[in-house]
């Protein structure tokens, strides 16, 4: 587990020599310890790509610093990264419906410190898991959705977002397909948990749809969302198993542990730096 | 595990009362002594769908009189069976082409006694598994298939097949899809691993598709073969974890630990006459 | 799923002929209809054990009948058997100290209606996790455990299980260890989780023995109290994946996961009358 | 999956600053090119440790050259480590006794190219698996174990390994116990498969044990052999699923299929020179 006091650097570029001496050489300079680094090549496409984890060594390590400097050192030596310093929490906004056992799940872990970020708010379209989030002592905002006035909606949706400086969007079985628009505005910012082993059965009543096709394995998949409904690059994935004396009501009950752990695993590795999307698909970083 | 010296009776219906005690009457009243009973009824539609492993209670047990009475039992009560009587042992070809490690596997168990049948013939389009079979010295049969004259290499195959009294086929990595004319008379009586999650990656190259998707669990699916490709009742299945760090490789190595153990155990279930195929779905005995 | 309409009824004995014939028609004639059968042979000892669950087939079905002559039938019949009647619902206390994540888990999938019974009261020895019993409201009663007057606070605790006629103790990491005196009063009725994969590390801190012997699975087990410390039957079992990168937190993290799940299920099973123990071992019917 | 084509570079020492830049520009000036980082710190003892797979990056590139002068730098920087030459190929002899299943699934794997070993060798106190190496065209040796004269079987042992430059044992389900003077002489270069999860069950008959204590899944794992029986440090876990239906030799059927990967996973991370042995643990690098 990466500690809260380190900042995370991710490297991406085409693979050449020396990429690695480059950076660990810089962040050492400016009083960096380097504490964990997860480094592969792809040798598919010869692409480079690069976690590591950092803390101070000194106390001239200054992070504002070092953040200019990387951007200046980054167009030199022509590299692609993020950096996430130590002192910047993630805000995650939960967004949910009526299914309250992954705000229930999140909420809980977030209680018990398994995700480092500040959950300011939780948005519903319904009011029914208000009482969840008072339970756990977050706001909560009810955003109602007309089916002819989905416009005006996201538009309340993107001010409260601003307005709480939220940097990414958990839909903890939101039962509404954002527009394009929205999404295009948060790339990589908006996970989602989808009820099947995508890519089979996506869409509507996945768990109809397996019962139907008689598999052996039930899935939860979760996913960055993209423009494309259930297409977007795949985070976690889990499956249990089923049998023929599961109805579908049976199925439903199954697949909600596949569906708390997977998603609280992918929002975990996101607010860890962890991912990183290339040509839709996720890298988790270990 | 239901032992080789037991019959296996299978009994499906409409439910209503009173099948169980008559079942379970008439196989005491003939001298069998029931040592096993899976039994559930399918509320959606009202099926009733037994397994009842027997033996004989005493000398008087005949099981040919037994088979026969069955017969006009069924028909006066108006349920559907299948009997498998404790001296008639599955006959199995299996069928490949040219990967070696499901051919190894199966033939490894077989051997071990882990699969109650005789095998008494490997076949193959292709001359390259032939020491395997001889290893194991199960005589193998060579059957080219020219593309322009599947149909002859059919009949060269149903011959085979019929000569040797073959109840049942496995498809273990064979590279050639078979024709709707030979499927259709070998119903439920074809299993094959298919290299995917099914019905996610059906058709060619599954481990390339899944690269592509990046999925987090590859996956494999023993099936029944029917006329659509890869859409037959799925029997068993299992996945395995993987990273962007597995080329498509790395999926083909991971992926055959799954079809290895998954089409076992299908094939396995398939001897212990555990598998019932009602509406396209297979129920799997306990 | 067996469906709370359904009277459960389990059998016990040594294995001779038609004794499901005997039982099957002995429910037919009273007007009760067989919906699932798991019957089996253990042939090492030769014990018959089967679990039937039936429902009412005609208004003639009267359960207390059933029950009573069921008593008379058993004794001239001379097998075992416990009669679950599908209008007593199971009442169960969950007893907790300061680890919120199973109780919240239990509570919410009570209220999601997974687990069939009701739940009058929450017990703890301190006074830490009242507000999620509040939350779902559940009755808690606060019984201080002192170390120098334990049998004065299991005089408390059987009063209050005694005065809201409990049948069900859920130690959902309940951090006492219960008397003999008491364990012997609830024999398989009271179901603790262990946090580890037992016999593996029973007794104090076992994620830190996990960790010390550097094991690459960690588990949890969900068995029966008995008197002798962690080495009751078990019921379930599962395990996560570990690695040297988990400190102790990180195992205790991931091992929530595995005592949600594992618990749940245990009790899910005891719920619906799936469980047999038979010389210190679990039978659970499918 | 790291290729043959490279070489793999294990550090480890204390953590301070600089390490991976000091070592990283090592590589660089040397005409080598990092395509694999894992590296980690753990806190609790304050220890680095990382690994890295590295090519040559131009014809200037020089294994021996670059060997000799690790040396020199790592004396000076005061850290641990081993090298291990792209062109250097580990050797490995498999030791065998009756149980074929082990032996049959890494010889069918080195077939294959997953392991990237050559395997000189098969070894067995018994004849029985002679026709499996022959099959595989690996010469086999018999080494004959006599109860009072084990020294002497050791001894030849230790010439047929020395003779065959062997560098890895694998005891493929081998049933001899080797002298504590034996095992020191091969610190972590003997894997062997203990047929349980282990810390439980150690020792002799561990399905028997598991069957007596009702666990409701059955394990196994690959360690290193120490001189303390079953005590080694744990390379890989896995487990299966068990159920009261299953016996004994359910369970040595069952265990098979968790003996095979778990056997074969830790021979090729191995292999992989992914496995790092600090304080009886093993750390498994990505």
């Amino acid at each position: 587990m990466t500690k809260s006091s380190q900042s995370v650097l991710q490297i991406f570029c085409s693979d050449r020599p020396g990429i690695v001496a480059g950076i660990a050489s810089f962040i050492q300079e400016r009083g960096g310890n380097i504490t964990q680094v997860d480094q592969s090549v792809d040798s598919e496409n010869n692409t480079f790509r690069m976690r590591m984890a950092l803390e101070p060594s000194s106390s001239d390590f200054d992070l504002e610093a070092f953040d200019h400097d990387l951007q200046t050192f980054a167009s030199t030596q022509d590299f692609g990264f993020t950096f996430y310093p130590a002192n910047q929490r993630s805000r995650a906004a939960i967004l949910c419906t009526h299914e309250p056992h992954c705000l229930h799940d999140l909420l809980q872990r977030h209680e018990a410190g398994e995700l480092d970020c500040d959950v300011p708010l939780v948005i519903s379209n319904h009011q029914s898991l208000k009482p969840v989030a008072e339970f756990f002592n977050i706001p909560f905002v009810h955003i109602p959705v007309e089916s002819d006035n989905k416009a005006h909606s996201e538009k309340v949706l993107t001010d409260v977002l601003a307005e709480h400086k939220i940097d990414l969007l958990i839909l903890a079985r939101y039962m509404q397909i954002l527009s394009p628009e929205f999404v295009d505005l948060w790339t990589n910012a908006i996970i989602n948990i989808h009820h099947s082993f995508l890519p089979a059965f996506a869409g509507a009543s996945p768990y109809r749809q397996a019962h139907e096709r008689g598999v052996k394995l039930i899935g939860a998949t979760a996913h960055y969302v993209t423009v494309e409904l259930d297409a977007g690059p795949i985070i976690s994935q889990d499956v249990v198993a089923c049998s023929h004396r599961d109805g579908i009501p049976d199925l439903i009950r199954k697949g909600r542990d596949a569906e708390r752990t997977t998603l609280a695993r992918a929002v975990r590795w996101h607010l860890e730096h962890r991912l990183l999307v290339q040509e839709n698909r996720v890298i988790v970083f270990g």
